[in-house]
């Protein structure tokens, strides 16, 4: 059976400015150990700031997105602009502060949030072509803004502000635990609230252990 | 029964310049399945130096080991200097080049490196009270200089010229593959090669795997 090719966009190296660490491993890890290959992907742009995380502080600095993800990655990523359709049969988005900072604006701009042309372009092309799409974390807001026209459902956990927001973009939001994962299946859309939720490694784990499984019994199907 | 705490020491944030990613994440993961608590500390340094792990060239940049190591402990990370055995029931060194570059000189200097003095203290402290010292990837030939007066049994995997510095500081190197551990029970000491075997992420957890189990069932014992 041919390997199944699974994106996993990355969005920095840090949860408060760049993808959340954890999710993004874990993702990686659940990927490898059910046999899936990952295509490492994330944008070549400036990142929205640098955060300095033992503080929380802005840090005087300017870095990379893409050069930064490579750090998760092991310098075994691509440019997400020259990824496409046919390079994946499904395709993951962790979590972290990038996603709503760097791949999208929803960090500041809410429900109007304009997100990365490339990255709107190839969610849109998976999902035209039937190949599953997970989200982690604050990253189903981003895709409630891609598919805000075809009225979605998703989760962030219970998050009443991020809750809200997606329903402003015209979707439906259903409450989960870090535990559990919301299935749209006539979108092939899955997500998990992970981080979103006050929980611990362990838990957010069980998480990103069922999105992937669930996921790649979609791929083909 | 109480909550076992296990120190993990990271050097950094990215295999080329700091603690890996991959290997760090993953004995958090398991760490926390098994009910333990995760100390995570580093030191307040400068590190080496910083690479753009896209390309592998250096930037004419300059970071600091605890910030950078707190992208990987969402921030929840304490100043190695400040940590004593008394803190701790454990301790896991993670791999990755920061390991070799920054905790220590092992990557310039070999079996004359030097070992950061709080650090080595820490080890030797450890040592001393009995409790377990794990290390993955390039961190036992940290161990192996800071016990060079012990004569540790240590894995490193096959690596030839590691293997020899290792034994060159006076210890005994043993062969191992990358979902084995070695347990010096003497010492109570257990290493795992993780990366420093070519290998994906999924048997590299394989390893840290076993060798958390193993730790978790020395303390105390």
């Amino acid at each position: 059976m041919k390997q199944k090719r699974i994106g996993v966009v990355l969005s920095g190296c840090g949860v408060y400015d760049g993808a959340e660490i954890h999710e993004a491993v874990l993702t990686l890890f659940f990927l490898a150990r059910s046999g899936a290959e990952a295509v490492v992907m994330a944008p070549d742009m400036t990142q929205h700031h640098v955060i300095n995380h033992l503080t929380g502080e802005v840090m005087a600095e300017s870095r990379n997105v893409l050069i930064e993800s490579a750090r998760i990655a092991r310098g075994k990523i691509r440019d997400l602009a020259r990824v496409g359709v046919d390079d994946l049969d499904g395709i993951i988005l962790p979590g972290g502060f990038g996603a709503a900072k760097n791949l999208s604006s929803i960090a500041f701009d809410g429900p109007k949030a304009r997100v990365d042309d490339s990255l709107a372009k190839l969610l849109r092309g998976m999902h035209a072509a039937g190949k599953p799409i997970g989200a982690l974390c604050i990253s189903p807001a981003l895709l409630a803004r891609v598919f805000h026209d075809r009225g979605i459902t998703l989760t962030i956990g219970s998050d009443a502000d991020t809750a809200g927001a997606i329903r402003a973009m015209g979707n439906a939001h259903q409450e989960s635990g870090v535990e559990e994962i919301v299935v749209d299946a006539g979108n092939r859309v899955i997500t998990s609230p992970a981080y979103m939720c006050a929980a611990g490694i362990a838990e957010v784990g069980l998480g990103i252990e069922k999105l992937v499984s669930r996921l790649l019994s979609l791929v083909g199907s």
